[in-house]
């Protein structure tokens, strides 16, 4: 559990530090076109919840699964597994149009003009990704301690 | 539960049904423009995952809740729960992107050209919503339903 843990606070905090220092900028047609994390809400979105992930992760560490806490745990747990997944979903949607583009939107893809940026944000999707696969098994853990899940009886 | 459960068969119906139908085109400088679910490989995950989810909500409630089966469908309800989070944050970011569009990124919002297809995009998003949340307080339930989540001791 304290591997799952320490798993969830790297990736949480990876994905933060990496979106947060994504930046790239382009000169298209003498406009300078600044890339950053900060100019979609998405992005906006995804840097918050995954701090707030990495911090709430950092704190429950001193807390013993086995506690009487244990079941306002599971709670929580749920909660940001939740907002984890919810996170990196809306990033994922953003960022595949970033990179494909839609054209029947007239959305053109804007990975051609930031490459870096594009990487970045790929890197940090990755993390996050991985955050959110951590807190599931993290979930599925916590629940099998409690009511053991191979049993078919309640 | 029986309450809870149809609440989300409902949700989870509307959100497909309604995502479905959505249609509009507009016509811009003589180049027809038709704006369907189908544009856009976000709500065609929408749809998927809400067609999914209200089949398995339709499933479920023949089996009691009670029954043996108690555990697995736990799982089940967590796993459809975390889908349902992530169709509808990923809609809602490119809902958002279609309504406000993005001018860092050159991308035009589209609803005033096809105010119709809007309308039932938030429609759709407003029920995915609905389903999202009915199926959290579902797993609160269930779990409730296994450990007192209102005692402190295991």
């Amino acid at each position: 559990m304290l591997v799952l843990r320490l798993l969830a606070l790297g990736a949480t905090l990876s994905a933060t530090l990496i979106m947060v220092t994504s930046q790239d900028s382009a000169q298209v047609f003498n406009m300078k076109f600044e890339a950053k994390y900060t100019n979609s809400p998405t992005f906006k979105y995804f840097v918050l919840i995954n701090a707030i992930a990495s911090g709430y992760t950092f704190i429950i560490l001193f807390f013993p699964s086995k506690s009487s806490y244990g079941h306002f745990i599971l709670v929580l747990d749920l909660i940001i597994a939740l907002l984890l997944d919810s996170s990196i979903s809306a990033c994922l949607a953003i960022g595949q149009v970033g990179k494909n583009g839609n054209s029947h939107a007239g959305w053109l893809p804007i990975c051609g003009q930031v490459p870096k940026f594009c990487d970045h944000v790929k890197g940090s999707l990755i993390a996050g990704f991985v955050a959110a696969i951590v807190y599931f098994l993290i979930l599925l853990y916590s629940l099998h301690n409690i009511i053991n899940l191979f049993t078919l009886k309640t």
